[in-house]
């Protein structure tokens, strides 16, 4: 066999290119060999529901790389349909299974890095295998739906789960005519959201014509000959549904690895240090099948997002290609469009902030997107929670019409830079009447929030 | 006499009233006065270009807070049409002349806060004394335009000087029909922004048929009777304007003071402290007649806007209620609507870095504001100026038709931290594609920066 040094990458995706590409970058003499399992690779896979909706036209919009380009253009080896199914630690090897043909082949790996994502869950409802009943992970998923109502022209469906996933799904669903059924657990939507800003969003479902039941679990899907047609609720009556989504979380790949003897975290997901490296030498996690560390809680998280896989798999590559970077962390930082409406946060909810003990402050603001006078103003509710003695800003949660998204992108930045109450109130940000007012929300927010920290 | 403490506040604009607000709040005991030359306090003077335009329906609109306000629910006294001609530091006292009875009076003051503002550069041309020329500083000034354009219909006009307020009377009197020329003196605008970003700002007027020359001067105003109607410049045919707005520029008012004893720091503004304090025990100054310390040049700054003048205002108005607080200073943050387009820097250009011998890295990136494949997206140019050897950023220029300004305000919040070009890249950042791409153009300058840094 050759000296030459060989990388082989668990998954296509994210983390998985973006880790190929920067060791490529560096190390023009490695060999990199990446095995997927889809027959796709590099796909913006949170374009999904704008596929749906039709807002996205072909799934090759979604597509920010064909095979070929890495390939001919990184001198990356790309094998699409191939799931690794085993890893031999010892050995350094991975077995190799062709998803259509069954043959198996091993290959020999001097690094290895496992971007082997996450995987829906799917819960063991009755019902769950008929026609129009599907989850949304792969583009294949995607695809599946799209054709469904393209085919089926379902009139009325029904989303179990009100996170991110499922509330752009009532979205797309209500774009395309469908008259929609939000169902959730938990008392609130967006996980941990506090409920002072996930009202805001429900209303806004409301207002554009979704059904929102939350507190409410699914009992049964209950069929007409193999395809779905009704929805039987705990406390509601039944409701009709042509087409069905279960969009209740997703959990990490990690049997593979597992098996393998590399170490799981407390969250379930792969255990890594900042350099991205598993407990097994030579052996490198990322992406949505890893934790990251989250700046805020102090410990290792799992928010599996497309941001962190791409920015996990840059220090990997850089690591594997015997680079020395560091994954700074996370602040568990999401935001949403929901028809007019974004919603964001940043770091820990109000609830978070109770369940990990903190000892909090918080309070909600409400203050305008610009100046007063200006017309196309919109209100922004910001809710802020900051720990008590120091002041140190822990989280944010904002919905409005306009100028959510990146004003969480500036608490974010507040917060990886460890800023307080105080640093935030008196930001340098920008001041023009049409684009915002001379105290912005966020300063608005901080400067409130310290009151009460005063106060006690 | 009363042992009351009493507080004079020179100036009722932005920073004179949060002063006196806060130091109300704090200290219900204080006698509180506020001389104002003109008959408005409490105006939002960066609204008057929306005024003028007729986005914004009335001068009233632009009120904050009308003197009742103040005095009966804060119990601040207003002396509206009273200029403080003299301070007399020994005597603790201030001489106020009524500006139409020519009234004078003396009153005593504990503490003294100087919030004189800043007046336009007035250059003196010829004929800049005809009717239909102006300068746009206070609220009379914005009423008198509106009403010159009200009344007179000038069908073109001249605006001399291509700063933010110019660029916005620009499309002001665009928005009204009157066909516009904007000269600037210097070959670029908005004062020292780099020719990169700058055209895409001159691209943008032109667009919208206003006429732009850079590295031109006006030689002489030109008048039809006692209208002006005609503009000389050099290297230029003369230009037809039936009126014309000088803005070339601003200078802080500072005669009173400075016969009054206080120091002027070196940009020729009173010279404070971080707490706002002058060189003179008991004398705070604030707003547009001070300075402020600029965390990215490392010493005092003449910047003045309005977010400083209310947060210096507040700063002064604690301390001089016997408070400790501190003004965080400034990074020279500044945003601009242009018609279609989002304009904003903070820190310093790449101008200012080589003016200032810094030893510095700079670039340019293009990436959009939103995923490649949503529907809206736009272009967003940034330059971003870095310290070549430690990567900490030095500042930031945006363009686009969306989503500048509050990246500008997470570059902003990034260099009040002190952050890297590592650090920014790394920044968990919101995403989702109709809102952001999964790499913000924020993430992508900063990363491409760094390899520049890297390559020496």
């Amino acid at each position: 066999m050759s000296s030459q040094e060989k990388l082989v990458v668990i998954g296509g995706s994210a983390a998985g290119m973006s880790a190929a590409s920067r060791a490529r970058k560096l190390r023009s003499d490695m060999e990199i060999k990446v095995f997927e399992r889809s027959p796709h690779i590099s796909y913006a896979a949170c374009g999904m529901p704008y596929l749906i909706s039709g807002r996205v036209k072909t799934p090759q919009d979604l597509v920010a790389y064909e095979p070929e380009f890495f390939e001919q253009q990184r001198d990356i080896e790309i094998f699409l349909n191939h799931e690794v199914r085993t890893i031999d630690i010892a050995r350094r090897t991975v077995g190799v299974q062709h998803v259509k043909t069954g043959a198996e082949t091993k290959y020999h790996y001097g690094k290895l890095l496992v971007t082997s994502g996450a995987g829906a869950v799917v819960p063991p409802l009755k019902g769950i295998d008929l026609d129009g009943v599907f989850i949304l992970r792969s583009l294949e998923d995607g695809i599946r739906i799209k054709d469904f109502i393209d085919t089926m022209r379902p009139a009325s469906g029904l989303i179990i789960g009100a996170g991110s996933v499922g509330l752009e799904m009532a979205e797309a669903f209500t774009e395309r005519g469908i008259k929609t059924t939000l169902v959730e657990r938990l008392p609130g939507i967006l996980g941990s959201m506090d409920a002072d800003i996930g009202n805001v969003a429900i209303e806004e479902l409301r207002d554009k014509g979704v059904s929102v039941m939350t507190s409410r679990s699914v009992v049964e899907l209950v069929g007409n000959g193999s395809f779905v047609a009704r929805v039987s609720l705990d406390q509601e009556a039944p409701v009709e549904a042509g087409i069905v989504v279960v969009s209740v979380g997703i959990r990490p790949n990690v049997s593979v690895a597992t098996e393998a003897g590399i170490e799981l975290g407390g969250t379930g997901a792969i255990k890594v240090n900042e350099r991205m490296e598993t407990s097994v030498p030579g052996v490198y996690a990322a992406g949505d099948c890893a934790e990251a560390y989250h700046l805020v809680l102090g410990r290792n998280a799992y928010m599996p997002l497309g941001t962190t896989a791409n920015k996990q798999g840059r220090v990997a590559g850089e690591n594997i290609a015997g680079g020395d970077a560091c994954f700074s962390g996370i602040v568990g930082t999401s935001v949403l469009k929901l028809f007019d409406l974004e919603v964001g946060r940043t770091g820990v909810s109000e609830q978070e902030a109770r369940q990990e003990r903190m000892d909090y402050i918080a309070n909600v603001t409400e203050h305008r997107s610009r100046a007063s006078y200006c017309p196309g103003r919109a209100r922004i509710m910001t809710k802020l929670v900051a720990d008590r003695a120091t002041g140190r800003v822990l989280g944010a949660q904002m919905v409005g019409r306009e100028g959510v998204s990146l004003r969480i992108g500036i608490f974010a930045t507040a917060m990886m830079a460890g800023m307080t109450l105080k640093d935030v109130a008196s930001l340098d940000l920008g001041y023009s009447p049409p684009l915002a007012p001379v105290y912005d929300p966020v300063l608005i927010a901080a400067s409130d929030l310290m009151k009460l920290m005063k106060s006690g």
